[in-house]
This record gives structure tokens, C-alpha cells and sequence, in this order.
């Protein structure tokens, strides 16, 4: 055994730390008390609908993956077919669990609430690293767990030939991919339709206010922020991070295949998995910094602590996995002869870090109360409610500029430094952060609930006040997590695209191995219209696709809009407070309607490379099929990027300037200025919650989808 | 001379017989009455304002293009030079007669309602005929005349060798676009601005009908029809008429540099040339199948009557031009050794005619109020604002499928029959149609402001009736245009970058006489990181330019929305309708709020290219900056392309959604599901007739600047 893989046992080991720090966080919550008999009692009408709903919606993604499942362990055999269901398994248990804890927080944070500022901040902050902690801890033991048996010396070694380790990984992935899209989409769908709907009615038409117990769609909205905010969002970041690490291990085994010097092929491929150790440990010691100043209410100030302190604490265990794994001084071959230093990854990963960063500050410019692009939505709200769509439109395509220029920034410097590689390095060094950003984004639900549990149980408005003002930086931690995902997303998705036509050219050039490619010379050259195809094609998906996810939203808020009108006009008594409205009705109706909607869309992807790869090759052939599937791969980048981030931040900011004007600006509540505000929330609720942050899995999806597509052909 | 020769002076005189048919048809409209004093007073407020706005406008353009003009003659010569100023000043004399025409033709229109709806419709279309054919015809005769300064014989000939040919002509197609992008988006933040501005304060908060006498932006608003919709719009299609002509020329006289077979290079270079004046005449002869069946209401038909003789006739007129061009038999052989035969290229002509066809259904399936989608927008207005937003944002991004998947399909298909020449052959064709095209659009304005003059003349209601259904129409072909234009600057760009990258390989070859090229090899593969740069970057320019035209909208519209109120407070006679409000105030605020906003987002797609070439040169060098500016022009089509579409299309659906509750669907006028509606359709305005089509334009700036920045380059 060489020394190297000592770092695969060590991760293994930061992954345990991280479960283990998540049983003894949910021990800590699970004791501190969950308060009155009224609000266990609504806290309990949550869980069962939350649990309700996730199984349900397991159940049929459950058919859906059995019936893939099948098709790869067919098509790519049972090795690979089980890293498939790990991936799928580990996606839907980090969901599962963000839900189960954070329907037990929200109820013991407004009981903390009533105590203090801090208590409610750190009782919803504990939960929501449990979720962040958990979900990266279980990607990095899936994926270090998974390779050790695939590779580690006889006794445990089930990979035939390394290609099955790449397919392996790559299907690992896929299996991640699948569980997510369906939950993000499916839990999106919940979650705004609840949202949407009850607002639509209660606040607009019966001028009720938010999570009022006379509307029918109050518990609804809640379970939603537990389903589609953090059991979505859980299972999408546990993607992100899990195939981050894989597109870096599969791009490692391509490029330094050859790799014979100081630095072996070996230590590459653990490399990335030793970043997601290290980070783990930053992670966690990070989230301990995690507390207000002395008589401080800046919340925001406060999770920044612990962000940066995990940042730093990351560079720091970067420069240790290098040292240990690479040597600092080491060198590296590629098979395309480019000469790579140890260093150059290490400022790679820096880079990673600072994108981070500063994505996390561009965003919070764009979304946060404290500066012009929210402020201008609110101040066109008094011009009224087509003013305050518009310019929250234009502050939603604006929004794309700058997180566009660091990426295209990153792009350059790590490509300069260290080759494709380096890009590799700097997204799983980015992602490596998720434990800690997971942990910032799960917040906001459990904020969101408790404030709705405050309401419903009538208690008094100082807890109000406290939930809102957790619930206000929840906002902006949410949007910032959404364009950490993106951006992450579409560096990683470069990776993919590198992976794609690496593996393209290798097969190509051992035609006796993949009969298949034989005499393939594959032209991705901008100026094949075929590759001109693909972008286009590619560039439609998100477009499509966020469209049938708004309509899915709208359709299902407009059933809720209906049911509780239906409650309302058919027992006068829930108006006058007399009679509870029948809540598990409203449930289950989005229930139903979001498993409904979320098939088609989430197939969209899945399918269209292969369709896309079907018709080419009937028009032009094997080889032009193979460009234009390659080219859009970078086309569903190049617009979903655009896309998810103008959609995440757009919504950031309506919901914002809704708070800001309620806080007394222009108006304040009830004002014809919040009214106009109201409305550019509800736009930007499937916008920021549904059809954006959905757009990460897609993207992913494809160029998953594109590599097994490759992999089945190199069988043939 | 060789006899192809002739048919420069062929299309000379079609393009001659389009400007004499406009002089006719003026003249007739000037004879017809232009109804009461009462009448007559408004219609002179507007033409004042339209005039005065206008000639501000171009005066400011002046001074910015004067400043190009002498870096143009100064870096590439008097000729090209020439060349740019020829395409500036007819671009501009386009809109400008565009305005002059509709300004005359609004209160004939209203005066003939009074009549009957066949001679309203009369009355407005030959109007909207007189913009297309001068448009169309001016668009040929600058392309042709200056084509024939430059090269015929000795006599004539200016142009000192073949590249002053490419390079005059493509200043020509600057010239027309930097004007085009100016008027598209001064004129459409002037438009919107008043549109926007004037409901908000008019129909939301004072509750009084839209045009209604006592608002102060009523007069502005119906300015900004004129400035906009259709001197803008006029610029805009005589922009895309040129530099699609100019591209498929530049492209030829790349492609077919040796050809000397049956068809000779010069045959090639005529062929779109000739393409343009037979459908010139086709459309002529197309537009007096305009026509009301007997006792028939259907004003759609009338019009689409007019529009397929025009296609038929414009596929006999193809047939001709083919045979005499290049005879039906005959062969050429491009330089990269394709084998093209005349008759595959007749066919690339016909997907031309049937890519019209098809985008023009699809966009009247997603914006006419007899289809699903506007009436899942009006239906989505009973559960509140936001419900009509978000279903409206759905239907325009789902409305980009399938006017892209026809593209797709058109691309691929003509590739198939004749190469990347086959593109722009079917891109020609279909721009032939432009003048019946813009004869559909240009009818829209009028009819608006012919409404609007009727309700502030204060006629009975069965004109307003009469006008309201040429108008509803008149939203129909507007974004059925928008859709044709934005479609054909998709295909068109691509048109662009083929010759971009044709002509760097030229250059790359020659590198004696282009010593700057000399030994670059320039690799436009996608696994090329400066591509992916180029990409993204290209990508985000729509939605920073998206997004700055809905702010500069926004505020426009927010300084309208003071001044009204302003007005309404200060002097309470206005309400009641005993004071007339200032409407000069209103349209100067707005003249210089259009003007002042529309010049940095003007100047993005001319500097992009540039700042990106100089960015990339300073890291990676000459060649990667070529492949990152290549990529760039591929990345602003393949986002443009959608956002653009999904602008205009979601507009346009809007705003009939409002139409069809109007018509007594889901509570009609004055209903909460109106209230709504009216909403959407404000969201919309700036959507559909500011931001959206203004990237048209804005997608060929950028082309076009590349391909200078080549010729500039060659010459150091």
C-alpha cells in the first residue's frame, strides 16, 4: 500500500467526524425543549406532512431509478450499477434527514426565541449545520468509500479494468444527479405552489396575514419550506459535491494516466478526495464560530464569522493535503505533456476559495436590504405593481454580470496555472466549503418555520420579531448558497465537458478496445455547424425547462388558491377563527400535484442527449453526433448559468425589498408601495425556490447522462 | 460586362420600383381626410413631438457615429468609410420616413374607422406598406448601388482590391446597425417609458382610460409608437435586410474565391443581390392581397392573404433569379472543395421561405388571444398579479422551443443541401420578405395611435371599437416580426461567424501580405478554455443589455409617472377636465431621459469584442484572443437567441391576455383578473418593445465589429 492512500482512510475519517458531530448536534436539539402543547401540536401537523410527502415522492423516484438501475447494471454491469444506487441512496438519505432534522428545530427554535436572539440563532444555526455537515460528510464517505472498494489492492479491489472505476464514479454521480433534480424540482413545486397559492389568497384577496392559522395552506407552506428549501436543497448540494470530487477523480485518471514521476496517477486521484477531508475538519471547526457579538443583532455578521473562519481554516488544510499528498514541490505530467507543479494546484485551490468569496459578497450585494439593487425594487414599488416586476427583471439579468466575470476570471487563471486540472481543483476546492454554506442555507427554513409556528400559536410579537429577523438574513443566505451552487455548477460542468471529450479522444485513439469509435476523428470546432447545432440545442434546454417548472408552480398554486377559497366560502366559521381549516387536504392536494409535474421536466435532461445524439447521428453520423452532444453540453452551461443565477438572485432581491419596505420604508406594511412588493415576492418565489436552483441538477444531469452515453458506446 | 451584370441593374430598379410605389401610396394618403379640427390639433402635437424627438435623437447619434466615421476612414480607408456612411444615413432616412409616413397616416386612419373597418384597415396597412417597401428598397439600393460603385468596370470601379470590397460592404452593415441599435433603444425606452408610465399613473391610479385626454403622457405615448415602434423598428429591419444581404456576399466572395466554372465568383456575389429584387417586386404584388373578405371581420386573414401571395410569388421570384443567375444545372465548387449544384441552393431558398412561414405561426400560436397560451396568462389573472406574471414569464420562456428547434432544423437541413453558403442563402431569402413583413408590423403603430386619437378626440364608441380590433391585430404581427427579425439574426450571425472565421483563415494563410496572422493557428475547439471564455462572455452580454434596457425603462417610465401626478396635483382643473395638462413637459422629460439612457448600453456589443480581443491578447496571446472573440460572437447568438424570443413572444402574449379579459373573458374590464392583466401587459411593454428587440441589433453590433477588428488587424 502506497503512502498516499493513507489519505483515503483519513477522509474516510473526516467524513465520520462530520456524522458523528450531526448525531451529536441532533442529541443537543432533540433536548433542549420544543414548548407549548399548541405548538408541538402544529410542529407535529409539519412532520406528518413533510414525512408524507418525502415518502411519497421516494417512492416514485424510487420506480424511476429501480428502472435505471436496471438499465446500467444491464448495459455497464453490476459494479457500476451499484455505484448508481449509492449515489441515489446517499442523495435521498441526505434529504430525508435535512427534513427529519429540521422539522424537529423550527419548534425548539421559536421556544428558543422567546429566550433571546442568540439562543434562536444558535438553535436554528445547530440544525442547519447538522444538515450541511451530514450532507457533505455523507458525499465524501460515498465517494472515498466507493473508491476504496473499487481500487484498494486485492483483497478489496472489485474493478475489473480502470475503466470501470471512471464508470463507476461517473454513475455514482448520475445516481446523485437523478435523486436531486426530482427532489429539488418535486420539493420546489411543494414548496412555492404552498407558498404562491396561500399567499395569493390569504394576503391578497382575504388580507389575512402570512402563516395565519384561518388559511388552509399555512401548515402546507410550512412542510413545503422542509421539503423544497432544505430536503431539495440537501440532496442538490450533496450532488454537486459528489460529482464535483468524481468529474476532478475522472478527470485526473484521463489527463495523468501516464504519470510516472515524483506525483503517480494515484496520488491525483486521491488529491481531490484528501481537499474534501481537510475541508471537512475546517468546515466544522468553522461552524463553532458561528455567535453574536456582545449585544450585537447582526445575524449576518455572525454566520460570516464562521464562514470565514471556515475559509481560512480551509487554506490551511489545503496547504496540508498538498504538502502531504503532492508534495509542495512536486511535478506532474499530463498525458498532453503539459508540465504541472504542486504549487500551481495549491494557488488553484486558493482560487476555488476566493470565488467562493466573493460570489457569496456579489451576491449579498444583489439580494441583501442593505444595498441599491433591493432598494430599487422597493422604491419602484411605489410606482406600483408592473414597476416593481420590472425593475426587479432587470436587478434579476443584471445580477449575471459579475458572478459571470469571476468565473470567467477563474477560468483563466487556474487554466494558466495548472490546465483543465486546475479548474478541476479550484470547483472541488470551492465545493469543499458545502459542509459550512449547506449549513448557512438550511438556516433559513427552519427560521421560516419557526416564525410560522410563532404565528400560528398566537404567541407574542417580540418572538415574531426575532424569527423575522433570523428569517430576513435566511433570505440572503439562501440566495448566496443558490449562486454558490450555480457558479460551482458551471465550473464543474466544464470539468464534465473535459471529462466528455478526454475520454472521447482515448477512446478514439484505441479503436481495437472501442470498436465503436474506430476512424472516429470527432470535430468540436465552432465552426461545425453540427457543434452550432448542439449550443443552440443545449442552450434551449433551460430555457424549456424553467419554463415547464414556473408553469408546474403556477398550476399547483392555483389549485391551492382554489381549495382554500373552497374552505372559506363552504365554512364561514374558519374566517371568523371558530373552526380549524382542514390543513391535510391542502397537503395533500400538492402532494399529488407536485409528484404530477415533476417527471416530465426532470426527464428533460436525462433524455436529450440521447435524443439529440439519435437524430444527428441518423442525419450526419457517428462523429457529428458525438460534437454536437458535446457542444451542448457547453450550451446548456453557457444559458443555465445565465438563467439560475438571474432567477436565484432576481427572487433574492423581490423578497427583500418586500422586508425592506415592511420594515417601514416607502410606506411600510399594508402600503400601496407593499402591495406592489407583495407581488414581485410571489414572481420571484418559483423563480428563486423552483425553476433556478433546479437548473444546477439539470446541467449536471446532461453531461452525466452525455458520459454514460459514451461509456455504453465504448461497450458496443 | 457579363450578363450576370444585369441583374445589379435589375435589382436596382426593384429596389427603385419599391421607393416609387411608397411615393404613390404617400400621396394617395396625404389626399384622404384627416377628419375634424379636433382631430387634426392632436395629430400635430404628436407629429411635433415625434419630430422633435427624432431629430434629437439622431443628432446625438450623429456625433457619436461622425467620431467612428473618421476612426473607420482613418484605419481602413475613404472607401470603406464611404461605405459605413452610406449605411448610417439610409438606416437613419429609414426610420425617419417610417415616422414621417405614420405620423400622417394615425388620424386618416381614425377618420376612415369612422367609415368602415375594410377602408380603417386600408388606410393603416398602406401605411405600414409605405415603411416596408422604402425600408426593403432602400436596404437593396444602398446594398447594390455602392456593390456597383465598387467593382463595376473601369469607369466605376473604386474598390482597389477584393478586400476593400468585404470591407466597404461590411461597414456598410455597421453603419446600418449602429444606428438601428440606437433608434431600437432610444426609441423603445422613449415608447415604454410614456407606455408604462402613463397606465400607471393613468389607468392604476387615477382609474381613467388609457388615452384619455387628461394625461399628461397621453401625446407621449403616442409619440413613442412612432419613434419606436416604428421608426425603431424601421432602422432595425433595414439594418437586418443589409447585413444579411452583405453577409451572404462577403461570405460568396470568401467561399467562391476560385470558382470558375459554369458559375463564376461574380454570379455567386450577385445571386442574393438578385434574390432581394425579385421578392422585392413579389411583395409589392403581395400587398394588394390585403383585403377584407365580403362582410368579413377577420383582419388577421386579410393581412396573411397579403403575406403568402407574397411568399408564393417570392418562391417564383427565387425560381427566376436561380435560372437566370446561375442556371438550374449549373455547378460551383467552393474553395474548401464542397461541390454546390444552383438547384440545392433554390431549395436553401425555400427553407428560407418556409422558416418565415413557420416562425410566424408558432409566434401567433403563443400571442394570439385565440390559442392556450394567452389564455393561461388571462386565466392565471383571476388568482392576482402575481399568478399573471408568473404564467405569462412561463409561456415566454417555453415559447423559445420551437421557433429554436425550427432554426436547428433549418440549419441543418441547408448545411446538408450547400454548406455553410446554404445558411445564408436560406437567411437571404427570407429577409426578402421583410418588406411585406415590416408592412405587417409598421400597420401596428398606426392603428395604436389611430385609437388614441379617437379617444382623446373624444369619437364615439364604434370607431374606438373599429380601431381596437385593427390594434389587437396590430400586437399579433408586432411580435410575429420581432420573432421573424430575432429568428433571422440568429441565422444570420451565424452567417457573420462563418465569415469571421473564414476570413481569419484567409488571413492566417497569406501571411505575407497579412504579416499581424503570420504563423497564428487559431483552434476554435470547444476543449479550448478561451472558447469557453468567449462563450460566456458572449453569453452574458443579452442579459446585462437585457437587464440595463429594463432599468433605463424602469426609470423613464418612474420620471413619467411624477411629472402626471405632478400635474394632477398641482392644477386639480386637469381632472376634471376643464384644464389641458402640459403634454410638451411629458415628452421632453422623456426625449432626454431616452437619449440620455440609451447610449451605454448601445456602446456594450460595439466595445465587447474589442475589450475582450485586448484582454485575452494581454494574457494568451493573438490566437487566443481570435478563438475567445470567435466564441464570443457563437456565445451572444446562442443567449440572445432565447432571450430575445422569450422577450418578444411573452410580451406580446401579455398584452393580449389583457386584450382578451377586456373582451368579457374572466370578469372583463375593470374585474380584479383585469386589474392583473394590466399588470402582465405593463411587465410586458418593455419586454416586448424595448429590451427584447433590441438585442436583434445588438447580436450583429457585435459580429460586425468583429469582423472590422479582423480587416483593421490585417492592415498593421
Amino acid at each position: 500500500m502506497q503512502s498516499v492512500y493513507i489519505w483515503l482512510w483519513i477522509s474516510l475519517a473526516c467524513g465520520g467526524l462530520a456524522v458523528l458531530y450531526g448525531a451529536v448536534q441532533i442529541r443537543s436539539i432533540l433536548a433542549a425543549s420544543a414548548g407549548s402543547e399548541r405548538m408541538q401540536e402544529i410542529a407535529s401537523a409539519i412532520q406528518e406532512g413533510a414525512n408524507a410527502y418525502l415518502k411519497r415522492q421516494y417512492m416514485t423516484i424510487a420506480a424511476v431509478g429501480a428502472a435505471i438501475l436496471i438499465l446500467v447494471g444491464f448495459l455497464l454491469g453490476p459494479v457500476v450499477a451499484l455505484g448508481f444506487l449509492i449515489g441515489a441512496l446517499l442523495s435521498g438519505a441526505a434529504g430525508f434527514i435535512g427534513m427529519l432534522v429540521s422539522v424537529r428545530a423550527n419548534v425548539r427554535t421559536t421556544q428558543a426565541s422567546m429566550e433571546s436572539l442568540q439562543a434562536g440563532l444558535s438553535m436554528a444555526f445547530r440544525a442547519g449545520a447538522i444538515t450541511g455537515m451530514l450532507v457533505a460528510g455523507l458525499a465524501l464517505l460515498s465517494v472515498t468509500g466507493y473508491y476504496l472498494w473499487l481500487t484498494q489492492g486485492a483483497s478489496f479491489g472489485a474493478a475489473e479494468d480502470p475503466r470501470q472505476i471512471i464508470d463507476g464514479l461517473v454513475a455514482l454521480g448520475f445516481g446523485a444527479s437523478l435523486i436531486s433534480i426530482f427532489a429539488r424540482l418535486g420539493g420546489g413545486i411543494f414548496t412555492k405552489g404552498a407558498d404562491v397559492g396561500g399567499d395569493m389568497v390569504g394576503k391578497v384577496e382575504a388580507g389575512i396575514p402570512e402563516d395565519d392559522p384561518r388559511n388552509a395552506a399555512t401548515i402546507a407552506d410550512n412542510v413545503g419550506d422542509n421539503v423544497g428549501d432544505c430536503a431539495g436543497m440537501a440532496a442538490d448540494l450533496f450532488e454537486t459535491y459528489a460529482v464535483t470530487i468524481v468529474a476532478t477523480m475522472v478527470l485526473a485518471s484521463i489527463y495523468f494516466r501516464d504519470a510516472a514521476g515524483a506525483i503517480t496517477l494515484d496520488a491525483m486521484m486521491i488529491y481531490p478526495i484528501a481537499i474534501g477531508g481537510v475541508c471537512m475538519v475546517a468546515s466544522i471547526l468553522g461552524a463553532y464560530f458561528v455567535r453574536l457579538g456582545k449585544g450585537s443583532t447582526n445575524v449576518m455578521g455572525a454566520l460570516y464569522k464562521g464562514f470565514f473562519a471556515a475559509a481560512i481554516f480551509s487554506a490551511a488544510g489545503l496547504a496540508i493535503a498538498t504538502h502531504f499528498v503532492l508534495g509542495f514541490d512536486g511535478v506532474v505530467e499530463s498525458a498532453n505533456g503539459l508540465q504541472i507543479t504542486a504549487m500551481s494546484l495549491f494557488y488553484c485551490g486558493l482560487t476555488g476559495l476566493a470565488v467562493t468569496g466573493l460570489i457569496v459578497w456579489i451576491t449579498e450585494y444583489y439580494t441583501s436590504v442593505n444595498y441599491g439593487p433591493v432598494k430599487s425594487v422597493a422604491k419602484a414599488s411605489e410606482s406600483g405593481h408592473g414597476a416593481n416586476v420590472i425593475q426587479g427583471l432587470a436587478v434579476s439579468m443584471e445580477a449575471t454580470a459579475l458572478p459571470a466575470l469571476v468565473i470567467i476570471g477563474a477560468i483563466m487563471l487556474t487554466f494558466n496555472l495548472a490546465g483543465l486540472f486546475g479548474i478541476a481543483i479550484a470547483v472541488t476546492t470551492m465545493l469543499a466549503l458545502a459542509g459550512m454554506v449547506v449549513a448557512l442555507d438550511a438556516f433559513g427554513p427552519v427560521t421560516d418555520n419557526a416564525g410560522g409556528i410563532a404565528e400560528m400559536a398566537g404567541l407574542e410579537g417580540a418572538v415574531r420579531d426575532t424569527t423575522d429577523m433570523l428569517d430576513a438574513v435566511g433570505n440572503t443566505t439562501k440566495a448566496v448558497t443558490k449562486g454558490y451552487a450555480i457558479g460551482s455548477a458551471g465550473l464543474g460542468a466544464l470539468v464534465l465537458f473535459a471529462a466528455y471529450t478526454e475520454d472521447l479522444a482515448y477512446f478514439a485513439s484505441n479503436p481495437e478496445t472501442y470498436p465503436f469509435f474506430a476512424g472516429l476523428t470527432v470535430n468540436f470546432s465552432l465552426s461545425n455547424p453540427y457543434v452550432v447545432v448542439g449550443l443552440l440545442f443545449g442552450g434551449l434546454l433551460p430555457f424549456l425547462f424553467g419554463g415547464m417548472s414556473m408553469t408546474a408552480v403556477g398550476r399547483a398554486a392555483q389549485a391551492v388558491v382554489e381549495e382554500v377559497r373552497r374552505q372559506f366560502r363552504e365554512n364561514p366559521g374558519i374566517m371568523k377563527g371558530e373552526v380549524k381549516p382542514d390543513y391535510g387536504r391542502a397537503v395533500d392536494l400538492l402532494t399529488k400535484a407536485a409528484i404530477r409535474e415533476m417527471i416530465i421536466p426532470s426527464l428533460l435532461p436525462v433524455l436529450s442527449p440521447i435524443v439529440l445524439f439519435i437524430v444527428v447521428n441518423f442525419i450526419a453520423g457517428r462523429a457529428e453526433a458525438l460534437a454536437s452532444v458535446g457542444a451542448m453540453l457547453l450550451g446548456v452551461i453557457v444559458t443555465g448559468l445565465y438563467v439560475a443565477i438571474s432567477m436565484t438572485a432576481g427572487g433574492g432581491a423581490w423578497d427583500n425589498a418586500k422586508k425592506y419596505i415592511e420594515d417601514g420604508h416607502h410606506g411600510g406594511k399594508g402600503s400601496d408601495a407593499h402591495k406592489a412588493a407583495v407581488t414581485g415576492d410571489t414572481v420571484g418565489d418559483p423563480y428563486k425556490d423552483t425553476a433556478g436552483p433546479a437548473v444546477n441538477p439539470m446541467i449536471k444531469i446532461t453531461n452525466i447522462v452525455a458520459l454514460l452515453m459514451l461509456a455504453v458506446l465504448a461497450g458496443m
